[in-house]
């Protein structure tokens, strides 16, 4: 067990001396955590960082320094990212992103880091594809819409901030025998949904893979009170058509019953990352310099199974991510 | 010090032999820690307590039972109500009332408590009027809006969730560089905005004591810009005039700035009370027992600067209870 | 996406008609969610369930009764365990397990699922060696110590109540600029010592499966403070030999500095179960379920890269499951 | 209530142009939001404050330095102190105060803002005793236990944070059926043990305040298991002789029941501060400027019944605060 001490042996061969990292698009918990596993291991193999704050903005921008292992100490439980994040609209032009390279160049950096979700990803396939500087994503994102990884970045706090919110309204809905209706995020995927759903004995979730006509809504409704159950939680995910509000309207004109609309919004960006984010994130951060090491490009680190895989960036956004099957059916069954 | 272990004297003149208990109104965080200090004091005091379910409308339809110290074991941590809470549209008619009343003289109690809000404490109000039962009063209501308490049961708990909503908001708030308008409970008061503002270290709180005109938000945020702060939190109490909407409305329109508004709404009300809650409302469920030992009638229990105090019912709804200027200015002065 | 809702078709060869559940050994978080699981399922499928209180000991004594869809609502979130758990001392023995398994006879039970820990699942295969009771186990306990399934449940709610204390403790560490030695439960395994110690960004971690020297332990804390690390945590798994007491003295004697020891204990053992573990316990307890039905016996359900997988009880023990390398690194190479 | 806008006049008649400020001893949640007040007030006021690192330590090298509003931004949810805090033995030599006095005037200080317990305002009031600097203290502890205030900042959160212990452990002390002695901070003081014993339900308190003999302890827990309660939560000051070991001992010995025995240690000092904490902490960082502006001084700034309140630093230590006798009863009757 001793060897366990001894990490696999990375010889660097491309040769890297100096990276630059940054975080873009909507900020996610867990991308302190991942910076501060870039910076550490590459320190670790005598490699410098080039910290860019608020995305391809600054990029674009020049708004970039070095920054060491101090500088992300005590960063790990931290939400938010100390590199600030910003949308760029410059960063659509081929012109911006010229200068964004040319940038890159001056610092003498032989590789970027994108911490981000598919938005961000285009930037950095881009900025690859046009000046050939390698690129390396590591999936940053609430979402969980990413393929190439079982879970994203911030997606498991998420989960927990919004199951939060399930529980506490399941105390009142349980002692005012109300109805709750409660969208979570998750963009154009139901992932949160189903998950918050299992974990907070939703009685219905609702997600954009499976958009059932809105009747069925009443009917399950009125089941669920004609079995004793005086109060209901309702799941609806974001991208969902018509959302909370939707499927609200709809039960109380079918039913005649009162509802509450929550809409959990941005609280689920926010707050110190949960374990699980923090050691996916530690282990992607890693990896993602690894990767740059060996001389790979182009490609989002993802942990699947467990092990470290890498994808295209294009395949990110190209080839979809199902929802889980096996959850979906928990939820529908649970909840009897 | 031993003398500590001897509790004041109570000799129970009334001879109260058996009290009833509700919770009425919106559910609160503590309801459940001021049922159990009901029965465990009525316990020691040899009086025995009947439960009703669902507020007025359970006590209209005789939905009663009794309960002992045990049935409120391990139910001091819970939020919502064991007793479960109503609207009662039948308590509003006299043959509502008499119906409740009735069922109260056939369960042989001598008096009740009901646990809640001014809606609760009209219709324990009008039930002692008309029919002479004795009614206490115990706040329980997140918006600590009665007078005769400086606090009510459940407002500790809704500012630390709305609290923690903030704290949520703006670790993505700073590393987004975004403006978040986030709505709190309170009903008519600006107890927990104020409350919340200050703690949460907000940029400018919107209350319903203070409505000033929205032209003055816009250049409190061009000065928050201006002063190098890149995100802004600032708290509406619904009871403000146009709410979070209206306020965003009318910063996105003098600023050009892009905002995000998040009405909490129902999550305030649920979760586990936090200690002050627990310690407030096992005083006051004691209290209210004590005062119909001691022969009182029509008061609400609460407690201003340590000590126990009772108020006449309807002066808790006639009086208004202002919010701290001290907070208001400390919120105005420390968001610098 | 219509065929999500068509769960996989499960005939119940078996004929199974009533199943036993017990929880046994100590608790974990996310055993209530189990229970449910098994219940609802079984409901699903017109299976009684019958639930035996305080594990083998109730077996023994009889302490049974049929449980309902309704008797597990609005316990997803609880932590401990509604059907109690104890030791039995007359369970080790064959006259104990004989009476036990004449209860079941008598309340015409096809099938005991059990969850719990290695303890529990001894219990389980004797009683089906014995006297043919076909048996599952459900692998619930906070150590992560059993072979045949990624996760335990519990494991992640105990690291995330570590995790916190951790974050806690950094905050005072980083103030007072102190060394902290931390031990967390784990009994023979560095599972949560080791998830901890990368998620918490510890100094340096001791876990039972790598019993290095203590020697190293006081240069590694002078190297520290020579980086310019005031504070350090260092966490110790409680299988370590000396555990934290023995870290610390080590510490104190080899650099004279002082340490502060903290042994966080059962509170690892409560709570409301995070939502990994609620959704585990969720696909595990249907698993267990569908086990019975399709004629399996003897065997864990457990979830491994996401899939259901059936190991035979005596392996959960027999085989070990070794603690992640990749972690092991990872707490090294990222707490420069 | 636009007059809520003007802060009553403070007129500086003391003509305070700089002052220092520093955080002493164990550090408190909270100790920052008091910081940030005193800073942010200062401002408001064109008063210039300085920064004392590590308390009377860093006062005695010189550790000093500005800061303004934008140091102390986003601090105020964060635990621990962004000053640090030390022990310092040359302060507790003249020739140590002496220099620290000579430090000050030379950067021209015209008042030293001390925040700390007792140890902390013995080392100011010898400042300013000998050396004639005005210093104004802020009651910064989780003990509660000086005199001149009904709390101190950080006591709030370590409430919360030992009731959420408490919680957890109940949760596997009902499951298990277990005695757990739970051991709380508060060094010679029982105000933390008492608040958290009636708030967590706890069936027995030992604080130093009424050293009770042992024996009773164990007629109490064999007359709770009578009573049918399976588990008990004990509470236990760590200034009550013999502290949590000693009554378990003595438990274990009466009754021949096991108990486990937990002591919560210094997470209590750690953590996001709680709104209480926050807003005591904000009120006093004020009151604290506005004392010096006043020209008061060797006083403590603290909150009683609401208001400001100033009390001779001497007294805060020399007289005693007592603990809550209405308190006490509850936590007697209550766990009935």
């Amino acid at each position: 067990m001793t060897d366990l001490l001894h990490p696999a042996d990375h010889a660097n061969p491309a040769a890297i001396k100096r990276l630059a990292v940054l975080t873009s698009g909507g900020d996610a918990p867990g991308m302190n955590a991942a910076i501060r596993a870039v910076v550490r291991t590459a320190t670790h193999h005598d490699i410098e960082i080039v910290g860019v704050r608020r995305g391809f903005s600054g990029l674009h921008r020049g708004d970039m320094r070095i920054i060491g292992p101090r500088d992300v100490a005590n960063t790990i439980q931290r939400g938010g990212t100390i590199l600030l994040t910003a949308r760029s609209h410059t960063w659509r032009t081929p012109e911006g992103r010229a200068k964004g390279a040319a940038n890159l160049r001056e610092w003498g950096v032989d590789g970027l880091i994108v911490i981000g979700g598919d938005g961000s990803f285009h930037g950095g396939y881009f900025l690859q594809e046009e000046h050939g500087v390698p690129v390396i994503g590591i999936p940053g994102t609430i979402d969980n819409d990413l393929y190439g990884t079982d879970h994203t970045i911030g997606y498991f706090t998420a989960v927990e901030t919004a199951l939060d919110a399930v529980d506490k309204l399941r105390d009142t809905g349980a002692s005012h025998e109300r109805i709750f209706v409660i969208e979570v995020m998750g963009r154009h995927a139901g992932h949160i949904a189903l998950e918050v759903a299992v974990a907070g004995g939703a009685e219905e979730v609702f997600i954009p893979e499976d958009p059932k006509p809105v009747d069925g809504v009443v009917q399950i409704v009125k089941d669920s009170v004609a079995k004793g159950k005086a109060s209901s939680i309702i799941i609806v995910a974001e991208g969902y058509p018509g959302g909370a509000t939707g499927v609200s309207d709809a039960i109380e004109k079918g039913t005649g019953l009162e509802t509450r609309v929550s809409i959990l919004g941005h609280i689920q960006r926010g707050g110190s990352p949960v374990s699980s984010d923090r050691v996916l994130a530690s282990r992607l951060g890693e990896a993602a310099v690894y990767a740059l090491m060996d001389g790979k490009k182009g490609v989002m680190v993802g942990r699947e199974n467990g092990q470290i895989v890498h994808t295209p960036l294009h395949e990110t956004w190209e080839k979809s991510k199902d929802v889980s099957r096996d959850l979906y059916r928990c939820a529908k069954m649970l909840s009897v």
